[in-house]
């Protein structure tokens, strides 16, 4: 099997993870938590979102999350932003790297933010042109890359168009994100093979949820082309409100573990990362879909 | 990814899945779940085993349950057996498959079946003469194959060499088993790689269990290497009673939609499969671990 020696985890928990919980969690544990993710060995976090409340309601003190967090000078710490105002308080807060999502498929950039792709994608070419100047890393999320629930399958043409646009804008990061969790190994290794040798001056992520129990097998089918990245949420929270059922993130500890298990480094202290499990616990109203804490 | 156009699943929820269940199963839900998985497309089943029942109470009604089942004709229906006592029984109650374990590490063997790995492999010697003399099909199963409760990893030349006896003594299927769910995708790879490049005659399996939710990635590892038959337990169900906190094995529904996604052919419908879940939930106290039933 070709595999790395190291590998990258991106952690999504304290905003992917959380955004849709129905219960608002204070800001306070958001802090607690954040700073519990700071000494687990993870160096880059998505640590909330500068959206509207009114839509996220969950993300709301996304600028008190940002002063009241303990910043390690080590780690890149992201914040998502859905529009320019979006950039413009993220900025504000000290914020160096930003998250952008643009959908795949167009019902679901709709329905995610009643924009065109078309729309999205050139909404954000100020943003990025803004923030670039100020040196901010740029993100950029392709949500249903894989899947749609509203258009099913998606073809992997229409990934590959927005990621070289992406690159064309000059991202420092392109995320392939399999937003209702129902990509299958195969399907991951052909869409990931052909982005891999695009051979993109931009990094390569990958994002996948556990709907159907396959993101370990996607993040093996991902490690075979080349992929060494990926996002992952504490205890597996998270989930896709246009995807019913639909589990969480794939688990940080669960991917650590297996990847642990691989021989392959992620310099991330398991031990650490349970104690942010068990802190998470009160926080939902879910049961965690990880593995590894109930073993 | 090269993998194959179709794969045999065989379900062991009969007998593995439910073998530790702590509350009795009637021996008329039993056959009453039997006769629904017959309807699914299934071909081959574990489905009892012929064990004392002071070890394993929930198989005592193995005889009742074999003479009340509607046996299709195109359905291969195995049974468990410890010793030739066991044996004898099965053949008695018609049963044309023998399903024998061993244990690779020495450990579990003793702790299993109170006799050393080679004191095993001795005594079904005798088993398996018997058997084949009656044109008995005989499934060969290696425990611990990769992971031992007790002693941990498992070396791959103990787990080859039992291989190549069981090869020697005619056995039609050897099985190599992650008893305790800790066997990853890259060593799952490694061990399979090196059993494929034997070209057995028997037929050669592969049965996990999902303790760290790695039961799929190690089926597209398997699969990577030539491997095309994977036990599978419906709804999830099983355990170890050596391994505190194990799930079950990997779930038949689960694995299956895998496959189909992947466009693998099984021959197995989906939807009789997911009736299957509902009838074997009431049956069972655990939470089911599967994830298409929830979907």
């Amino acid at each position: 099997m070709n595999l790395p020696n190291k590998v990258e985890i991106i952690e999504v928990g304290p905003r992917d993870g959380i955004q849709n919980e129905s219960t608002f969690i204070s800001t306070e544990n958001k802090i607690e938590l954040i700073n519990a993710l700071n000494k687990t060995g993870i160096k880059r976090m998505e640590a909330t979102s500068f959206v509207h409340p009114k839509y996220v309601p969950q993300m709301k003190d996304a600028k008190e999350v940002l002063e009241g967090i303990d910043r390690d000078p080590s780690i890149q710490y992201m914040a998502l932003i859905p529009n320019e105002k979006g950039c413009d308080r993220a900025i504000e807060s000290g914020i160096k790297a930003l998250s952008l999502v643009v959908g795949a498929s167009d019902s679901f950039n709709l329905k995610n933010v009643k924009m065109t792709r078309e729309q999205s994608i050139q909404s954000f070419e100020t943003v990025i042109k803004k923030a670039k100047e100020q040196d901010i890393f740029i993100r950029y999320n392709i949500a249903t890359s894989f899947w749609c629930p509203f258009e099913g399958k998606v073809d992997s043409d229409l990934v590959l168009d927005l990621v070289e646009k992406a690159e064309n804008l000059g991202v420092d990061e392109i995320v392939l994100c399999d937003t209702i969790g129902r990509a299958n190994p195969a399907q991951v290794f052909d869409l990931f093979e052909k982005v891999m040798s695009l051979q993109t001056t931009a990094m390569i992520t990958a994002h996948f949820h556990d709907t159907y129990g396959m993101a370990l097998s996607n993040v093996v089918a991902a490690l075979q082309t080349g992929v060494t990245r990926f996002d992952a949420s504490i205890g597996g929270l998270g989930g896709c409100p246009f995807a019913p059922g639909a589990a969480g993130n794939s688990s940080t500890e669960d991917i650590v573990f297996m990847l642990h298990e691989m021989g392959i480094e992620t310099g991330i202290d398991l031990k650490q990362l349970l104690a942010c499990v068990e802190m998470v616990k009160p926080l939902t109203n879910r049961n965690l879909t990880g593995h590894l804490h109930k073993v």
